[in-house]
């Protein structure tokens, strides 16, 4: 905490780095599209008069596929708001209270929910905050595993995917936040597990430390599908689809009869001018396949019975997670930009703060 | 009956006419695709010795879109299998027993199920054979409305597009067989039902027989996603797909939240060497779509559950059935290649013999 003044009301006002979304982007993020500024300040303190805010000193910021979204124009019918030009980047993190005059949060409480990229954050609407209650796991768990990314792999697991003992099941993008979890939920329900990701390393780590049956890297593979023919002779039953284009296309025709596709992201293809076309949908028919997309956002009733599934998976170890961490709010922009040329090798956070 | 020879035994030979499926098919069908032979004879007469036998005299024929499937290159996966170069055609039909030494069928019974493309046939296999107890309509509503295309558009509309009334409901393809069943289904139920046809004539159809809120012709229209955002200003439901390609691309991005798309068929690809690409995909997720391939064989235990729903429809008027009925055995091969080029207005028959 850099002090700036400290007046005689014994008002504390501190530098706040914060990370500044400069205009809509095309084609893949550079850093450059944000900007990381030292000129904005903060009082740590709150009116005493005014009730119902709370200070926050952020810790860990989490980087996500779908905050690509984001960064383009607004489009009718988005899900999430596009971020606004020379505003700060928002998105999901974890957070420490600093001062509360809400009566739902006390200094010192921990929680998970929107967030802001800067170190400390005033809040009027704490809707959106979820206290953090377990704190017998590393806190910035809840950016990840107890946070979106666990949610919609239990979700799109559980919820979207109708899993049977013994299914095949296929991930991409498998060793990635979402996709580590789901492999591993899918092997503990008893699933035949594939997954596959863009270098040797996540590769290894997909069948060494995720306990996934097979995996392979799809950028050494000549033809996507001669490959997938190799890993699945007689099909897959379910296809959790975190890239779409080349790879959904490709896995279409190896679909087996009344094989589910749960569409949880398309990353190939969030920053391309135009999309790529899709050619097998026949076999939508042909396998009477279901094709289902979700946004978790939709499903957070099912946070308390989450968590009451994890917490325990992650204390007995018998769900592994693997975190990229970066650290310093100034390398926020490179961590973001990294997840869509595959850089981060699991889930990608950014350290602020430790507490 | 042209009766050739009678013998001292009585057993009578007569000429069968036939349709002969003459060679694999490229692009869209021709009737010289086919060949109208005059050379095969049939006794009409079973060995008395053989049980199991029955001998069909063909009515009626279906001519339905996923024979076209049947007349290209047998190809892994198919659901059904290819005509055989040289051999007659079968599809789906209506015949009357004219001998039987099946135990389970008796000369004069009606029957609907798979038949061949000729005058009489001999059939050892009746288990595709289902016995027509409900002689108060006609005969020909065997092949489509209480047939495959009734069962189709039940199914389809009532076990997968998990209607809710009010729904806003999008039919292609609304005048065959299928959709203008699916869009009456549709507005019994209390939904909003929009059709598009390809002609002014099926538009009219739409909308002043089968009671369909709106239609339009497709072929008129320049710019189909403006077409459908006048529409369906507030999005689509239900999209209930007969034809695939470009509609549904453009369909895609109007579909409203938890949407359902059914993919029935995909007639305007049927015809081409490469399928049209599909750009909209992402709108699955935007709008957490469901899109479901079904085919109408894995759902026959509900046709008796179908009839009891449909036989009171017909009869108390409340369902419209139109039928595009061809004349003639001969005639057979330009119906089923008019079916891919929209000749049809309704479903399409084609009668042999009418009793």
């Amino acid at each position: 905490m850099t002090e700036l003044a400290k007046g005689s009301s014994e008002v504390v006002v501190v530098r706040n780095k914060r990370v500044i979304f400069k205009d809509y982007v095309n084609g893949y993020p550079k850093e450059s599209d944000m900007v990381v500024t030292y000129d904005a300040t903060i009082h740590l303190e709150l009116p005493k008069s005014d009730g119902g805010l709370i200070l926050l000193k952020n810790l860990y910021l989490s980087c996500d596929p779908y905050m690509r979204g984001r960064m383009s124009k607004p489009i009718e019918g988005a899900y999430v708001d596009s971020f606004i030009p020379g505003s700060v980047i928002s998105g999901y993190g974890v957070a420490k209270v600093l001062e509360s005059t809400h009566p739902d949060f006390k200094k010192g409480d921990l929680i998970s929910g929107s967030t802001n990229w800067e170190e400390y954050s005033l809040t009027t609407n704490p809707e959106s905050l979820i206290k953090i209650q377990h704190a017998n796991v590393p806190l910035s768990y809840h950016t990840g595993i107890l946070g979106m990314a666990g949610m919609t792999a239990y979700v799109g697991f559980y919820e979207i995917c109708s899993p049977k003992k013994g299914d095949v099941v296929f991930v991409s993008a498998a060793s990635g936040a979402v996709g580590q979890l789901v492999g591993q939920f899918a092997k503990l329900y008893g699933c035949y597990v594939v997954g596959s990701a863009g270098s040797k390393e996540k590769v290894d780590l997909l069948k060494n430390k995720f306990g996934f049956d097979e995996a392979f890297n799809y950028k050494e593979e000549q033809n996507i599908g001669a490959t997938l023919k190799r890993y699945f002779p007689d099909g897959i039953d379910i296809y959790f689809d975190n890239v779409g284009g080349k790879m959904l296309d490709e896995v279409l025709p190896n679909m087996r009869l009344q094989g589910r596709i749960v569409v949880c992201g398309m990353i190939s293809q969030y920053n391309l001018d135009q999309p790529e076309g899709i050619y097998n949908l026949i076999f939508l028919l042909m396998k009477r396949v279901r094709m289902q997309g979700f946004i978790v956002i939709d499903h957070y009733n099912l946070y308390p019975k989450f968590l009451e599934m994890i917490l325990p998976l992650i204390q007995e170890r018998k769900i592994m997670y693997v975190e990229d961490t970066i650290e310093g709010l100034e390398n926020a922009p490179a961590a973001l930009v990294g997840l869509f040329t595959g850089k981060n090798i699991g889930k990608q956070v950014v350290a602020i703060a430790h507490d």
